[in-house]
């Protein structure tokens, strides 16, 4: 069987579940404590991070941009990276601004903070002037979901995309948590509506973290 | 003609400089001050981070990532990210190794800490621990780096691939700024001399920043 080694809230190995789910590819689910860094785990990717995904034929593919662009390759019946040069590049600019702008200045502290740090000795108290960071830099990240959304069907165009896949993966982290002001921002919420109706979603929603509950409308279709 | 807006000592920037000269693909390059934020840049970027590319038939593409895979897809001639869908996942793998990690820990924070703190007001005083942190981190680079070269020819294999232009990008920034103990990792320095001595890479040896010199040793092929 397929594996996918992941942690429940972290945003790349959800956007490599909701990409399997989408394309319709069975796989297994091993939670990975990747801070507790077993050598099993760092041979398979020295790095030391999810996901790492194994397919069939026994290849190893690590990190979450790699393994993307291998399922888009290796599976490409149901295309998540499609279209004309310009769309696909598109569509590759948003999956950035969401791995990168939004995990570092949203998803990634406020995992952190408000998970990570519990397991990891030496880390200290929770910084505070971090979370409100995190929380002041998701209006604009939301505002420009509406923005995209007024003028497209998907973020990157008519199609759903990996974009969307990127993009709802970090937000439903930061939504487990709590910290999504929704009802500023409609038409974010009204797209992010719609990708948790699917069924690659569903799997995410029924997720549990031991100690540290979700929002109360964390698994909501209408919220 | 095509266009690149980058900033000198970008290390993503340099990354698709090299892959466009391996490419033999012509290109003019536009210096941008990015952290100056102007109206024109924003629009072509919202995510105000350079590089930008603009190809001959007026595409845009923004973010080293959409850059790297939209040339490897237009311009198939000479290509960076090939072989066996495992082989093209390890390429992948070390790309995200050195624009995520490596950044993170080590180009990045050098580059701010160096020279972009100075153009940026209310920046404050130089951080002297983050520099101190860079310092040390590059050592697990270098030897993973040698480490790889002792089993394989190029970084991700036989090849020389976008994982040895994604890092050797920022080894030269690092490298510019003299904070790269090459004497201490041989197979490192040997295979970076290899890459220094391509045409892709004479570009980038004869940059310089104004009132940042480069270290001694920059541009020299044998060092």
């Amino acid at each position: 069987m397929r594996t996918l080694y992941h942690y429940t809230l972290c945003p790349f190995s959800r956007k490599i579940r909701l990409i399997m789910t989408e394309k319709k590819l069975d796989f297994d689910l091993e939670h990975e404590k990747f801070w507790e860094k077993r050598e099993e785990f760092l041979l398979m990717n020295p790095a030391g991070q999810v996901p790492i995904f194994v397919d069939l034929n026994g290849t190893l593919v690590a990190d979450s941009y790699a393994i993307g662009e291998y399922l888009e390759e290796t599976y490409p019946d149901k295309q998540f990276i499609a279209g004309s040069p310009a769309t696909r590049a598109e569509i590759r600019r948003l999956v950035a601004w969401f791995d990168d702008k939004f995990s570092r200045e949203v998803s990634l502290p406020l995992m952190f903070e408000k998970t990570l740090r519990r397991y990891l000795r030496e880390a200290g108290p929770t910084n505070s002037t971090a979370i409100r960071s995190a929380k002041a830099a998701i209006h604009l990240h939301l505002q420009y979901i509406s923005w995209l959304v007024d003028r497209r069907k998907w973020l990157a165009g008519d199609d759903l995309s990996l974009a969307d896949l990127a993009a709802a993966a970090h937000l439903s982290v930061v939504d487990y948590l709590g910290d999504v002001p929704w009802d500023d921002y409609e038409p974010a919420k009204e797209w992010y509506m719609r990708l948790k109706s699917r069924p690659g979603f569903r799997n995410l929603l029924t997720d549990r973290l031991p100690g540290i509950p979700s929002s109360s409308h964390y698994a909501e279709l209408d919220f």
